[in-house]
C-alpha cells in the first residue's frame, strides 16, 4: 500500500478526524431545559461559588488542548498552524483512542513566545491540561516553563517529555538485560533540540552520571560556539570532564547511544568503538542514525528505532495518553520529575523477565496495559 | 420535576457535555500509519502548498469555536469564564444535535477587548467559524467588528444576530397575519444592549422606517444622557423625529413592541395605548415584560415570549445551527445582512398559510426543517 496516497484519500473522506459529540440526547423540550436553559444555570452558579466544581460539572475534568504553532511538525519543519492541523487532530484522536481523554486541536496563528504563552493562559479555563506539540526549540522551553509556572493545570511538551519517558523505559530494560549499572555507564545523547535535552535531563534524573550531549558540531563543551541558553545550561550536569571532540570521540567507550538527530550519521566503526553490550536508540525518522542490522553486526547488543518495522519501536503513544489520564484523574497541577520517572518504570515493568530479550525491550504501542499502568504510576506519584 | 436539581444531578453524571470522538478506528499499526505518522505528512504537505486545502483535509471545514468571556451569561451576569463553561458546552451540544456542526467551547480568562480579539484571531486556523456568546455590551460590538474585519472566517455574536433573526421571522409572520405594512408600522424596541440594538438594526434592514429604541431611561433621543457610542450611533436611523419620553410615550400608537429588557415593565394600559392588532414580543427571561394573557386581554393580537410554556417561543436554536451550517457549506467568509434577512424569511416561510394564526407564528424549536431551510437560505445568499 502507498501509505501517503491512501492517507491523503482517507483525510479527504474524513474531512477532519474528530467529531464533537454530545453525551446526551436533545430531542425534547425537557432535554433542552436540562442540558441548556434554564437548568444549566444551576451548575453555573455552583462553579461561580466554588471554582473547583468546574471539575465536577464540565469537560475540564477530562479534556486537554493539543497546542501547536506549526513550527516543528514531524520531519516537515516550520509548515505553520494550518498545515499542522492534520497532525494535531491525529494526536487528539490518539488521546481518545488510547487514553479515553478528550482532546481539542488548537493551532495558533503566532510563533511569538509571549503571544503563545499568553494565548494558552487565556484558554486554560476550558481545559484540564495542555499538551504542547511540535513547537521548535529553544522557544518550546521558555513557553513550557512560563505556562508551568503560571497555570494550575498540567502542561506537558510531549516532544520533550513523552519521548524522554519512552526512551528511559527502554534504557531501563536494556540495563536489566545487559546487567550494566547506570552509575557506571557512559551515555551519549546526539541531537540537542527539545527531545535531546529532555532525554538527557530525565536520564540524569534517573541516576546516570556520565552523559555527553552532542549537536551537529560534536560534543557540547565549555568552548562550544553558537549554542543556545538551554544547551549551555546542560553543561552544569553533563560532560563534567569538559571533553572536546566529534561524535566519534563521544562514542568511544560509550555504553549507551541515544540519537534524535539525522539519518545515517552513526557508522559501524563508531559502534565498534563502544563498550561491550552497547545499547543504541537510533530514532531519526524515517531513516535512523544507523540501521539495526548494521549496528548489531558491529557489535551492538540492543537497538531501538522510531520505526514500526524493526524491533523495539520507541513510540510516544505508549506514554502520553496515560500521562494525562493519570494527571487528570489525580487532579495534578503539574507533571513532575517523579511522575515521569514513575511512568518510565511502569512501562519498563510491562516487559516480563521471560519476555525480555534483545528484540523485546519495549511494550508494543498497542499494548492495552500501557495506558493503565502509566496512568496509575502518574497518579500515585502526585504529591 | 425540579429542573434545577435534576440538571445539576445530570451535569455531575455527565462531567462535561461533549466528547471528542475520532472518526476512524485506531487499532492496528496500519490504522496508526494512516491517521497519524507517517501518512499524515501528506495532507500536511498539501495544506502547506495550498492553504485552502485545510477545508478539504481538516476539521476546519465543519467546526466552530463557541467563545465567551463569561461576562454576560444567561440571566446570571458576569460569572466569569469557568462558570460559563456549562452554558458554552450546552451551546456546542446544540450545534451538533441540531445542525450537525462540530463545536468547541472556549471560555477565555480575560475580559479585555483587545485581548479577546487577539486571542480569537490566533485561534482561527483551527476553526471554520467563530460563535461569540454571552459577552457583555458594548464590548461585544467592538470585539465582533474587529474579528469580522480581520478574519476570513464567519464571526457571529449569537446573542445579537441569532436573536434578531428569530425576532424578525416572528415579525414577518405577524405582519402576514395582521396585514400591517412594514413601512407604516411604529416599532418600539425596549432594551438597548447587544440584542436590542441588533434587533433594531435588522428590522431597519428589513424595511421598517419608524423605530424607537428605548433603555431604562426611556426613548433614546438626542438629549439622552449616559448612553454609549453604539446606542448613540443608532440615532442616525431610529427616532427620526427625535421624540422624548418614557416607555409609555413610546408605546402610544405603536404597532410592534419588542422587549429584551426586564420583567413586568409593560402594563396593560401601555398595550391598550398601542395601535390595533398590536404585536408584542416580550422576551425577558424567565419573567416576560408582560404575560401573554394580560397582553391579549388588553387588546394585543400576537404575543410571543422566550418561554416554552407559552405559544410563539422566540428561541435562537431555530437559527444558529443553520446559520453556521450554511455558512460553512458555502465557505462564506462572513455573515452578511443579506444572509440574516434570508434566514429570517426562510424561517417565517416554514409556517404555512393554513397553520398561521395568533398562537402559531414561529416554527417550533424542534422543527427539523428549520436547520435545513436556514442553511440553504444562508448558503444561497453568499455573494
Amino acid at each position: 500500500m502507498d501509505i501517503a496516497a491512501e492517507s491523503l484519500r482517507l483525510h479527504e473522506q474524513w474531512q477532519g478526524k474528530l467529531n464533537t459529540v454530545p453525551k446526551m440526547d436533545i430531542k425534547t423540550r425537557e432535554d433542552l431545559a436540562l442540558a441548556y436553559t434554564p437548568g444549566v444555570a444551576e451548575p453555573c452558579r455552583k462553579i461561580a461559588d466554588n471554582p473547583a466544581d468546574a471539575y465536577k460539572y464540565t469537560m475540564k475534568a477530562n479534556t486537554v488542548a493539543v497546542v501547536s504553532d506549526g513550527s516543528a511538525v514531524l520531519g516537515l519543519g516550520n509548515i505553520g498552524p494550518l498545515a499542522a492541523m492534520p497532525v494535531m487532530e491525529g494526536k487528539c484522536a490518539l488521546f481518545k483512542a488510547f487514553g479515553g481523554v478528550n482532546a481539542v486541536p488548537l493551532c495558533l496563528d503566532t510563533q511569538d513566545v509571549d503571544e503563545i504563552a499568553e494565548t494558552v493562559k487565556r484558554l486554560a479555563p476550558s481545559f484540564g491540561g495542555i499538551n504542547l506539540e511540535d513547537i521548535s526549540a529553544p522557544r518550546c522551553f521558555e513557553i513550557e516553563r512560563r505556562l508551568i509556572d503560571e497555570l494550575d493545570i498540567p502542561v506537558f511538551h510531549d516532544d520533550q517529555h513523552g519521548t524522554a519517558i519512552v526512551v528511559l523505559s527502554g534504557v531501563i530494560n536494556a540495563l536489566r538485560l545487559t546487567g550494566k549499572k547506570k552509575e557506571a555507564c557512559r551515555v551519549v545523547v546526539n541531537g540537542a533540540g527539545s527531545a535531546g535535552i529532555a532525554i538527557a535531563k530525565l536520564l540524569l534524573d534517573y541516576g546516570f552520571k556520565n552523559l555527553l550531549l552532542c549537536d551537529r558540531c560534536g560534543i557540547i563543551s565549555s568552548t562550544s560556539e553558537g549554542i543556545n541558553d538551554a544547551q549551555r545550561a546542560m553543561l552544569a550536569t553533563t560532560n563534567l570532564n569538559d571533553e572536546k571532540g566529534g561524535l566519534a570521540d563521544a562514542m568511544r567507550g560509550a555504553d549507551i547511544f541515544v540519537g534524535v538527530s539525522a539519518p545515517g550519521i552513526v557508522s559501524a566503526e563508531m559502534v565498534q568503538s563502544m563498550n561491550e553490550d552497547a545499547i543504541l536508540f537510533a530514532m531519526a525518522n524515517p531513516t535512523p542514525e544507523i540501521f539495526p542490522d548494521v549496528a548489531r553486526a558491529a557489535g551492538a547488543r540492543v537497538v531501538g528505532t522510531g520505526r514500526s518495522d524493526f524491533p523495539n519501536q520507541i513510540n510516544n503513544v505508549v506514554a502520553f495518553p496515560g500521562i494525562f489520564k493519570g494527571a487528570l484523574e489525580a487532579r495534578a497541577t503539574r507533571i513532575t520529575k517523579e511522575m515521569k520517572l514513575a511512568a518510565a518504570e511502569a512501562l519498563a515493568a510491562l516487559v516480563s523477565d521471560e519476555e525480555l530479550c534483545e528484540d523485546f525491550i519495549m511494550p508494543e504501542p498497542f499494548d492495552p496495559r500501557a495506558v493503565e499502568v502509566v496512568a496509575a504510576a502518574v497518579a500515585n506519584a502526585v504529591e
